[in-house]
């Protein structure tokens, strides 16, 4: 942490910060400019913020300068991006992971109909809703257990692993059965206690961005769930809240190189949650997968509209070997090939 | 829902529209204008949106005209304020409502001590927390049980109705024996599950508006809890996430009135947060009693330099008589009465 | 515009609004349902909103139907997209333009460089700044007249059409005799006398989206362009302003689609000022392409590390050859082709 | 500048960026700490700026350390408040200014009547627009040279200082004839010709904030207009833009505790465009004032049901009596007096 002193502080004011610092634990480190002093406070950055020195005497601000995360961050891998295996399929590090299906799991045929279309054209894994997290307490709010063993039937017929989401800690031992990946939903991104719980687990975790969420606390969620001993994090960008509300949210594709530098784990694009629309969702999917994405996670629908949940932003299944083709060549043109079963790549 | 068809749109398509509507179950009202037609599906908004009407041929926009929240809504109670009892203090309509306290539990005698001193300075309740929502898993995280315990004992000694939050729906039934007031955090505010749990309580539930959530989001989360049966919410807001970094959220007073208009629930505003500086807190806390907010819900500490969290942020105790004495004088302008025990009122 | 009353409205309450309506020389159009009811304003946006029935007795709200822009519709061409020449060079429906060049013209040497290598690179038009806004006044503000004069000469050198910025009403005639584009810049997005005085020229119009504008804004800023008979405006999205401090500005890559089905005008992207930084500028640029803008407007410099102005966003002149080669790849695959001189066509 | 270099940065990447930075005329301080190493380069923050170093071999990221500003810095006066003289009325350090008037002067009588009553009320300056930007190309657009006489006129029946807009630098010789304090509305904060053409007039600047500028940004402004030599600049809060799409815009009033530290300006809020309703401009007025303003600017109208502009948010001419009292009584609290002509002081 380096706090900077107002140009007029004292040397009384300056010895009194420094002791402090010293105080609480840490070393203070003293530069005088031209200008101004600044303190390097060196040690715990949650020790120095809690000595209250915003706004204490000659103090102007204060610039913290080590990263709060450790686990998730680029230096823990020595810069080395990561690459792990789910269900047989590599994720990360040039791989370009295609996830698809519905937002939600609505019917047995249904469900089938969209695995077997996303498998056969060339998904990686399968997604699908059983719990969802609606705004509204009077929305469907999923089949729960019934919509997981729908997923378990679609995976034994296509061989896809399994996405899919978990909102209270006290359905994880039901989800583990199924999911080869938890998600964790944007709204849920700082939930402490179920990010902990699903670190320990040993499925690997998607986790959406907050609406508000800055790519610093992003990758403090990850923490807690790396914390506990799960290494197989997925980051994910879904859109942010901005003042432009011509669509639902903002998709902010720069996350993507901007994680990549920051973190070693995957990063994956939802392009379908933004738009809202489906006519332009395709437009995004490429958009993200120019930009380096390692994955995108869209949904699909066999007959978009009659979906209970979000239809009007599901691809038609009938479009989706049309759509990935396209995807894969973009990704192919940013460096990614589709990953496909560890098994196919003999 | 009005669905807004474009200018252009032919016949055939309006036609097509209005049957998918009727098909739908809702009634399908045409209105033909100079520009462009406008045809009003009543019914179900869910039903409605599920129909993936945006971007169908032909169809500009829709706009929802029915608000999605109903016992939250000023109309439930024929525009008359909820006023409820907690602990003795009456809440809401008139009454201005100044929680103050520690922010994390600490230590007994540092408890205690607050709590004796707000007491005196003519609060109506107690907040402190035991279990804290921290951004790094390397933070403290709060006392839990314990903390709870000190809670008990504070409000023994002063009397002062306790407000603490609960973070895991697991810890539901330790934290409803001591809190009079459950708070759910920001970051919970979309936590479905922890929403329904604290619904099913007897306890008054204090929900903070969440870093990116509108106005309607959350009076939709309020009435997750108020559709369990659990008539006594209390709004809050703490400030929203913006593009200003001069401070560490935006405190939106503004919220104020317009909650007030919406919905017939009590507006508690949180001056501490947003700032986070003690020397902006008292500014903000006149501000939000100048604009009509039902109370107040302060961070006061008896040595913030010392504390463990967010110790910049905390009133000193020794001075909080003054500060309650100028909340309540500019409270008293816009009309509220601080509120004391009922048996005080006689 | 739509106004929905309040369920509890009283008839009386109703009939003034009607009334009220009626007075101001619009048509009013009783609509009943169920829960409440809605009048149609028929006449001019601006009439209605101006009588002040916001917050009048027994009105919930008041919903605009009609697109306060006209020229800039999508309708005004019912559909069919702008596409013109500048400089021989084709803008527009299926074309891709790659506008290039150094941000701030700085020296003779420099300028014609880089003008040379992005006119082999294959580059549509040359971009570069004489006169600069800049948020400090301590800055370098731009060559000026001695700017313009050397795009002249680059322009004489390659042939390639020059794209610079106008600030100042004042200076409108000098840039005139230089510019093929005039660009605005973002901070001068809503700077009413400067577009109503480049509407009022013979050349083609730049218009970059404000930080905080909502594309119904940018297109009523085309409008006063428009309006004035200037039917060259090419819409520029360069990123707006979040709460995300990890780059400069969030790249909102679905303003592309989303202005394209608003506007028949041409959407045109600048990868360089959102991410600020030159290693995440082609991952935006090849983003653009792939969500199908109609061009990009990007920083090269011959020698980025000592350039005077935003040098670190700049792609090296180098690297401009294989930087082009694979966002023409990208724009392909989107369906477009890079736009060259109309004779290179033939 | 502090430049912050990786954890695994080597020697030589950490000597080449100090000779980088010394070849651009500064002095490179490098401070090793355990973890990481930090460069301090000491000299032009602009100059530094433009080294490239963001992204540089080694580097993780640059911290500016000194404000951009000079004359609007607090330092700048050594922490003292200003305080001068507008038409006999003191502004500024004790001071509550109270602006009032209507948004866009539409006729004589109206004009008039609203001045006599402010002035009446205790008003300390009257506003009025004579040239008003609107997003609309199709609205009306002021009364131009014509309002400018009313508003003279005004001044001659009341005393009154006069604030009104100037939106094109081409109208200064116009405008300065009437007004004692040329406003500069929010959109044109950034309109730098302008800002300097102000700054070289002797009538004061009320400098209102972008919608999305930052605090550091509305003092750079200001800077563009002190450098001229004009030492009269109000600082002007509006509201900035959100998600929230409830109101029009976000007052943020944390911007007044937080400008009065940083600057020595006084600091206006504007409370009547944020709500954009009349009903919550008190509230808002009342909040500023309990904040610490030092003064507001607020639209009253005679009629406001019938106005041209914004009728909907003014405040009727019948009731602005009794709401300057409550606004002078809550100023009051907040350690303000409304100021009046120095010859009514004595």
């Amino acid at each position: 942490m380096m706090i900077v002193m107002k140009p007029e502080a004292s040397e009384a004011e300056i010895a009194a910060v420094a002791e402090r610092v010293e105080a609480a634990g840490c070393s203070a480190h003293i530069s005088r400019g031209r200008q101004l002093t600044v303190i390097g406070a060196i040690g715990e950055r949650e020790r120095v913020q809690s000595l209250g020195l915003d706004g204490a005497p000659g103090v102007d601000h204060l610039v913290p300068i080590l990263k709060p995360y450790k686990l998730a961050s680029a230096q823990f891998r020595a810069g080395e991006r990561s690459q792990f295996e789910i269900g047989e399929r590599l994720v990360g590090d040039g791989q370009f992971t295609l996830i698809a299906g519905p937002c939600t799991v609505e019917s047995r045929s249904g469900t089938l109909a969209v695995a077997e279309t996303v498998a056969a054209g060339g998904a990686s894994m399968l997604r699908g809703g059983a719990y969802k997290p609606r705004t509204s307490p009077y929305s469907f709010q999923g089949l729960g257990q019934e919509g997981l063993r729908l997923l378990q039937e679609a995976n034994e017929l296509t061989g896809l692993p399994i996405v899919t989401e978990l909102i209270d800690a006290r359905d994880v031992e039901d989800v583990v059965e199924v999911a080869d990946v938890i998600q964790i939903g944007a709204r849920n991104m700082q939930n402490y206690p179920l990010l902990s719980e699903v670190g320990r687990t040993d499925r690997a975790v998607l986790l959406k961005r907050g609406l508000s969420a800055t790519l610093e606390e992003l990758l403090m969620a990850a923490e807690y769930v790396l914390k506990e001993g799960n290494e197989r994090v997925l980051l994910c960008e879904r859109g942010i809240r901005t003042h432009e509300s011509a669509y639902r949210f903002t998709l902010d594709l720069l996350a993507i190189p901007a994680l990549q530098e920051l973190s070693h784990l995957p990063v994956i694009v939802d392009p379908s949650h933004a738009p809202g629309r489906r006519d332009w969702v395709e437009s995004m999917s490429l958009a993200a997968a120019a930009a380096g994405a390692d994955g995108i996670i869209v949904e699909v629908h066999d007959d978009p509209d009659s979906a209970v949940c979000d239809g009007p932003q599901a691809i038609p299944a009938a479009s989706f070997d049309e759509y990935a083709e396209r995807v894969r060549s973009v990704a192919a043109i940013a460096g990614r090939e589709v990953s496909a079963p560890a098994g196919m790549l003999v």
